[in-house]
C-alpha cells in the first residue's frame, strides 16, 4: 500500500489548546505524523509518495466557500491584531444570537467558525491545512487509478471540521473532501467508515441529508465524551439521508470484544450499501493508553481491524485521523494498514 | 433614592475568565460594587437596604426552567470532576450540531448554556448570583410601591444572559426578571434603557418577541465590539414584537456630544411607547478610561445622563451593570443617580 505524505504538516506546532477549563499545549503534534511515517518505512509497508498541489475546489464541494476562504486569513488578522502564539476563540453565537452576520473582529470570526477552542492557528497551520488536503486527494487519485488501497497520513486530522466550523485539531474535513470527489469522479455511492475514538461530528453533518454517501461511526457515548453534541444513535440522517447515517456509540471503558461487535454490523449496513468505494477514518485514540480517551483497544487489535476492513473487497482509501498516545501511534495505525495488507493477500 | 445592597456578591471573587484567546484574572471583580456602596454613601444619596429573599419564580419567567436550575448545579459538578477555581467551557453547539440534548459532562454543560467564556463559575458565584437577583426584586417592590426611583446595586450584572444562556459575567438577567415583574404586578408596558458600553445581547434576545416590554440599547457598533452576534440596527423585534426593540449601534471612539443625541432619540422612543415605568441597565464602561471598551465618556457626563432620564418623569429603577475602570465606578455610576435626583427635584 503507498502513503502520501508531506513534511509541511510540521508547520503546524508549538500550539496552545484551550479544553476543560484550561489552555495547554496541544496534545495533537507533528511527532505523531512523524512517528506513523517512519514505522510506514520500517514496516515496509510501500512507497511514501509526496501530494501533488490542489486548488481549493474540491474543499468547497464540502465546505462553505466562505469558510475556506476564512481559513488562510486567520494568522494574518490574528497578527494584525498584536499577537502571536495559538489563535482560539472565546465567543461564538451560540442559539437566539446571529449566526448569519460575520463580525470584523477576528475573536468573534473565529467563534462564529468554531465549535470549541480546540483548533488552534498558529503561523504554519494553513500550510499544514492546505497539505494535508493536498495528501488526501492525491491518495484518492492512487486508488481511482487503480490501487487497491492508499493511506492518506493527513496531518491535521479532518472529521471534527464540518461545512462552517472547524474544531477538535481539524480544519478542513479530508474524508468528507474525497468521499465527494470520488462521487465528482463518477462514483455512484461512497461509504465513510470513521473508526476514531471520538464520534466524526463534521463528517456526519456535512452528509446528513445526503443518500449518496453512507457515514458510520464507532465511537464514545457524546452523553459523557467529546465532541458532545453529535453522535447519538437515534441520528439517522434526514429527508433523503435518512437511514444513510449510522452510529454506534460506546460507553467508556469499551475493548475490543464489544468494539468488534460494532464494526462487524457496520461492516453488515456498509456491505449492503454496495458502494462503489469506501473511506476509513482511521483514528487509533481508542488504543487503551490514548491520554484523552478511555477505550480499552491494544496493540494487537489494530490489525484486527485491518484484515476486518479488507474483507470488505472495496477500494479503500485510510485517511489519518487521530491518536494522541504519540509513542505507540506508530504501531497502532499503522498496524491497521498492514492487517488490511494480511487480510487483502488471503 | 434608596440603594440595595448585598455583601453576598463578594463570594464571587477570583474568577478566571477567557478573553482574546488567553484566560485572564476577571475584569468584572468584587471591588466594583464596594466602590459604588461605599460613594452611595459618601453622596449621601440614601439609605442602603438588605434584599429580601425571593424564591426563583420570577426567574424562571425570563429563563428556561432548565437553564435557571443549571446554575447551582455547576459548581459542584466542576468539583466533582476533581478541579477548582473557575469553570469555564471549551466547546459549544455551534449551528448544525445538536443543541436539544444536554450532555452529562459538565464542560458540555457549560457549553450548552454559555456564548462565551466570560461568565466563571466560582465556589461563591450561586449565591452572589441569587444575591444579586434578590437585590433587584427587591429594589423593583420598592419603586412599585412608590418610590420615584431606586438603585439595585447587583453584581454579577446580568445584561447578556439570555433566555438559555450565560456569558459577559452575567448568569441571570437582573434588569428583564425586574421588568417581567412589573408586568406580573400589573403593569401594561415596561421599557428597559441599556446604557452599558456593550449590548444587551440577553435582555433583547428575551423579549425580541413581545410588545409588552420595550427594549432600547445605546452600545458599541457588534460589527466590531463584544458582545458580537447581537446588536445591529436592523434588528427591531420579530412578529408582535417587531418595532419594540431598538439598538444604537455606535463607533469606536464615541464621546458623549453624539452619544447624547442617541440618548435624546431613545427617550422620545420611550415616551411614545408610554411606559408604566422603566429599568435602566446602569453601565458606566462608556467610560473613557474602561480598560475593555472604546467610547470617551467623562465622569461629567454621567450626571447629565441621570438628569435626561429624570425628565422623563417615569417610575424609574436603575439596575447596575458593567464598568471596569474601578476607580472611578463609584463616581461615575452614582453620578448618574445624583443627577437624576437633581433633575426631578428642579
Amino acid at each position: 500500500m503507498k502513503t502520501v505524505y508531506s513534511p509541511l504538516h510540521a508547520g503546524h506546532a508549538g500550539t496552545m489548546e484551550l479544553i476543560s477549563g484550561a489552555i495547554v499545549p496541544g496534545f495533537e503534534k507533528p511527532s505523531r505524523a512523524e512517528i506513523i511515517r517512519a514505522r510506514v518505512e520500517s514496516e515496509k509497508l510501500g512507497s511514501i509518495l509526496a501530494p501533488e498541489p490542489h486548488d481549493l475546489v474540491a474543499a468547497k464541494r464540502v465546505h462553505r466557500p466562505d469558510y475556506v476562504d476564512f481559513l488562510p486569513t486567520v494568522y494574518p488578522a490574528w497578527e494584525a491584531s498584536g499577537r502571536s502564539g495559538s489563535a482560539i476563540p472565546f465567543t461564538w453565537p451560540t442559539r437566539g444570537l446571529r449566526g448569519d452576520v460575520l463580525p470584523k473582529t477576528i475573536d468573534a470570526q473565529l467563534g462564529f467558525y468554531a465549535f470549541d477552542g480546540g483548533a488552534p492557528v498558529v503561523k504554519g497551520t494553513w500550510e499544514a491545512v492546505k497539505s494535508s488536503y493536498d495528501v488526501a486527494l492525491t491518495a484518492a487519485a492512487l486508488v481511482k487509478n487503480g490501487e487497491r488501497a492508499a493511506f492518506a497520513l493527513c496531518r491535521p486530522p479532518g472529521h471534527h471540521a464540518g461545512d462552517a466550523f472547524m474544531g477538535g485539531y481539524c480544519y478542513i474535513n479530508n474524508a468528507a473532501v474525497v468521499a465527494q470527489w470520488y462521487r465528482d469522479q463518477g462514483a455512484s455511492r461512497v461509504s465513510i467508515l470513521d473508526v476514531d475514538y471520538h464520534h466524526g461530528n463534521g463528517t456526519q453533518q456535512i452528509f446528513y441529508s445526503r443518500n449518496d454517501i453512507q457515514v458510520i461511526n464507532l465511537h464514545a457515548d457524546p452523553a459523557t465524551e467529546y465532541p458532545f453534541f453529535l453522535g447519538h444513535a437515534d441520528e439517522k440522517g434526514e429527508g433523503v439521508g435518512e437511514g444513510f447515517n449510522l452510529n454506534y456509540p460506546m460507553p467508556f471503558g469499551t475493548a475490543f470484544d464489544t468494539w468488534s461487535v460494532a464494526l462487524d454490523d457496520a461492516c453488515s449496513k456498509l456491505i449492503a450499501y454496495a458502494p462503489d468505494a469506501m473511506v476509513v477514518s482511521v483514528g487509533v485514540d481508542t488504543f487503551e493508553k490514548d491520554p484523552i480517551s478511555e477505550f480499552r483497544l491494544t496493540s494487537a487489535d489494530y490489525p484486527k481491524i485491518g484484515r476486518r476492513i479488507a474483507r470488505l473487497g472495496l477500494p479503500t482509501l485510510f485517511v489519518m485521523e487521530g491518536g494522541y498516545a504519540v509513542e505507540e501511534i506508530g504501531v497502532n495505525a499503522v498496524g491497521v494498514l498492514t492487517g488490511f495488507e494480511e487480510g487483502v493477500g488471503r
